[in-house]
């Protein structure tokens, strides 16, 4: 290649990323300061409040995290187990698996509760769990399961956790703008994002919240946190509420940009507001899926609607498919992930993506592609 | 806050992030595409090829990792080091002393070789290390020292690792694409830097390179990398030389065009020209500075041309010069860091921001400010 590159304007409904507003991508190409920069401290709160907004906490160990959503996973677990810790862990797709990996690598003791995928986490199993294993320190679980398309019952789940003394992980990665999320009501405890999915943002960064709950336990460990990188106590000392910032790392400067000027898009329109569009315009892709006579993998309830998952039907090459969509309509959807590929199709409406053009050019790609 | 954030335009000549060159904002902020699209991998392609051009290496293992510099140095000693092992670390400023902290976190034993902060590391100390400890597997050094503008003999020091049967983790944060690096001729087996300096990108990415035998080594671990998101043998399954890239993280999409045109413009000047840039404009400073009756705080054959050390005159108000410097010039400078704090300034001519015009414009701003 050995030249610039010039990538063409896709359409982004896949799993992630989704279409980045041309707001933020003009806020991301603005001229760099440094990370220590009074004016950069300025934005800094700023963003932390906006976050507090999005994730509807008061929590003030509110952050984005300067690596991706899986480094948001790893420091969740890093920073509340420790070895030996019995840790509850729901898998229901890729993503509690993922969970079950960062706890073993923790020295931790990983009780798993299975659902099968595309259901959500069953709040029964998580009782029996609990109860067989009273000695668990924390519940984690996937609050949209981005392999799956399924939305889990974060506020029963929360509620299980706290009547066993035990603090929650929320995977919240295509959550947060998307759907309603309520920290700081559920009670969970440590809580982390995407910058890619409904908050219509670059990939790289990772929001977070940890509650107090969370933060007393991280102070009070015995242990060291495995991660330099990722251990919050050294992470608060530049992201603290103290005026006095300690250097930790160079904060990815341009990406806190892009992240601020799409929480304040997200504030502008509000939460509510946001969530409505998501479920509008789901049920207006649904409709026109259902028309093509495709269908639906998951059950109306426990639909995520920024992420809806299709069955292939019989007979269609899964990758032609996907193949023609971004190659004659600059269209990307998503394949099925792990168990679910080449059984399913996984169609975004995140944030800036979630509009009634982009429906509208899926159906008639998928129209027209499929032969239908 | 609430409204959309606009930075003035800043002349960064501190200890990074540099200034960002136009061309690469300009990458920046074009249309994200999938992480997975077919031409993002011919783009992730080009990026391995200009990366082993900066790094002069062979390395089928040259990626750049998805998080700051301080993320890629955890990855080199998550993925070297197990728990037991014996890590000689060199400690002449800042970041040997985090090395030290990330050779613990693993579970190892590390055995410290201290230099006065200023200047670099003695090799004969190095040998003595060995000697006293025949079992390390591991020797770990700074070569661009950030915190005191000191570069060490990077062949030398891996020479020694070599013979002594070890591999050799060498921190080029400040180093690439500033001053010469041969990771292949000196036999650097894991080596980490940041987009931040030399490169005058956007902050956020580590480039890294591994050699075979650090790849070997990687390959027989007994024990699990600690890490999941730094753990090397899943990054491969994304980055590695097959065709089929299996989905590990969303990677930074934007933030690699950013680094591909970065690693394109130095491509396009040379190496070694960009090597005799910083050279040149390092002594019109020099030139500059001791003319205002200041004085360099190294050693002329020690001194990094991008990163200039300067001993802050009896007198001087630290924290007074440099917040006038940035609001009456907008020109950030840095402060010393760790025990040099309030002792001496570090001035940066990095990448993009090394030229005659920023020379001039802060012997200047200098001038004006200490009234000399």
């Amino acid at each position: 290649m050995s030249q610039s590159f010039h990538p063409p304007q896709r359409t982004l409904m896949g799993p992630g990323p989704s279409d980045v507003s041309p707001r933020v991508l003009g806020a991301l190409g603005r001229p760099t300061i440094g990370h220590l920069d009074p004016l950069f401290i300025t934005l800094m709160d700023d963003i932390k409040r906006l976050l507090q907004y999005a994730f509807k906490t008061d929590n003030e160990l509110t952050i984005p995290l300067s690596a991706p959503g899986s480094a948001g996973m790893e420091a969740a677990f890093v920073n509340l187990v420790s070895p030996g810790d019995t840790v509850i862990v729901c898998q229901n797709g890729v993503f509690g698996g993922r969970m079950k990996e960062n706890v073993e690598r923790c020295g931790a003791i990983p009780v798993m509760v299975h659902d099968r995928w595309g259901d959500p986490v069953d709040p029964g199993k998580v009782e029996s769990a609990f109860k067989a294993h009273p000695e668990a320190t924390l519940l984690a679980f996937v609050h949209s399961e981005t392999s799956t398309g399924v939305r889990s019952d974060a506020a029963t789940l929360c509620g299980i956790a706290k009547n066993n003394g035990a603090l929650v992980v929320v995977d919240t990665v295509t959550t947060l703008g998307g759907i309603d999320l309520q920290v700081d009501n559920w009670g969970a405890d440590a809580v982390y994002s995407g910058t890619q999915k409904c908050l219509s943002c670059v990939p790289g960064l990772s929001p977070m919240t940890f509650s107090p709950s969370a933060v007393e336990r991280i102070q009070n460990r015995t242990s060291r946190v495995q991660s330099w990188f990722l251990d919050m106590q050294l992470v608060m000392g530049y992201w603290g509420g103290n005026s006095k910032r300690a250097y930790h790392h160079t904060a990815p400067v341009n990406a806190l940009y892009a992240l601020h000027e799409s929480l304040l898009i997200l504030e502008e329109e509000g939460l509510e507001a946001s969530f409505c569009r998501h479920r509008e315009n789901h049920l207006q892709l649904v409709t026109g899926l259902e028309a093509l006579g495709l269908e639906m993998a998951v059950d109306p309830t426990w639909r995520l609607p920024q992420l809806n998952a299709v069955c292939i039907p019989a007979g269609v090459d899964d990758a032609e498919v996907r193949r023609r969509l971004l190659q004659e309509f600059n269209l990307e959807i998503g394949a099925g992930l792990g168990e679910l590929a080449g059984k399913q199709w996984r169609i975004g409406l995140m944030g800036h993506a979630s509009n009634p053009v982009n429906v509208q050019r899926c159906l008639t790609a998928l129209r027209c592609v499929l032969g239908r």
